[in-house]
């Protein structure tokens, strides 16, 4: 019972962090901000979550279990490729979840940050779930001649890039119509 | 003289920052350390950049002009694919500055950072440069179908989202042979 309402309170912390950065960005999303925002103290929210960083990497996980559509069965079917498409038009009305993300995974390269570890795994995961639609959809090649594990790191690779790309100059990067572009060439001519 | 005299201490500490990034990372770049190097007080080197961010975009500045063989004559030529194709083969070789780049641009995407107004120019630059060197050499549409307007974003973020890929996992990221398996499909099937 507990540690239902321990779950809870968490669950909580997270929307409201979620809420915070979408309203400020990554350097608004003050640990003060959304203790107040919960009802705690700093103190009190440390006691869930240690670190900011703690905390932005639990948003991130949340953000991803959302996109995905919620357990790890939807998680490959999340990968496709038109519903990438889909996803990357949904992150260019949402500057600052996309903000923190790129932020985070930044820092993230640093020795000894402590998001590496969910970054690592998020992209080793990533790159794998990708690679299992792509060879679902087309086999052993993509009609570009790319292999499902040649296309997948370079699927993530074009996402991300690109995000800096359009957070620097959003008003001279169409996000959503470049990826667009990349997913037609390594699809290959349409029938 | 006072002025060249203050030129060539500016390029020293650069030089120092750069061999110290190379050797530790990004975080291991404090200011102090640098500053020891090449024999001034902390308070010396805030003299000549006055915080850490001076020092890194100074430091990222001069890597760009030593990647692009120099004066701004060269720079268009620098972007041509099979050259991009070695940097990246380069880059490989040098973590630590690809971890202070891809740190740096992660932060730069945050309201009011001090490296911002750097990255949102360097990318205007870098895709105008490179899609006239793509003009230059297939005219408006490359073997792919892609205008060189459209190959030019894709080209940098497969760049940048590669190195975070890498620079994350290294043992398990083939961060040049992905770059190339890219630049094969855009310029699409070889004659």
């Amino acid at each position: 019972m507990v540690r239902a309402r321990s779950e809870e309170r968490r669950v909580e912390i997270v929307r409201a962090a979620l809420e915070v950065i979408a309203e400020r960005g990554y350097r608004g999303a003050a640990l003060g901000t959304v203790a107040e925002r919960v009802g705690l103290t700093q103190q009190g929210l440390l006691h869930y979550f240690p670190t900011k960083e703690a905390l932005l990497v639990a948003v991130l996980e949340e953000r991803d279990r959302w996109d995905t559509g919620g357990g790890t069965r939807a998680l490959a079917d999340a990968w496709r490729p038109d519903l990438l498409a889909s996803l990357v038009e949904y992150n260019a009305m949402r500057p600052g979840i996309v903000q923190t993300f790129s932020a985070l995974l930044g820092e993230s390269v640093t020795d000894g940050h402590p998001a590496r570890e969910f970054f690592a795994e998020r992209y080793a995961q990533v790159r794998s779930a990708m690679a299992d639609v792509l060879r679902a959809e087309y086999g052993d090649r993509l009609p570009s001649g790319l292999t499902p594990e040649q296309a997948a790191p370079l699927l993530a690779a074009v996402m991300d890039g690109l995000q800096y790309q359009w957070l620097l100059a959003p008003e001279s990067v169409d996000m959503p119509g470049a990826f667009r572009a990349f997913l037609d060439l390594i699809q290959g001519p349409r029938a």
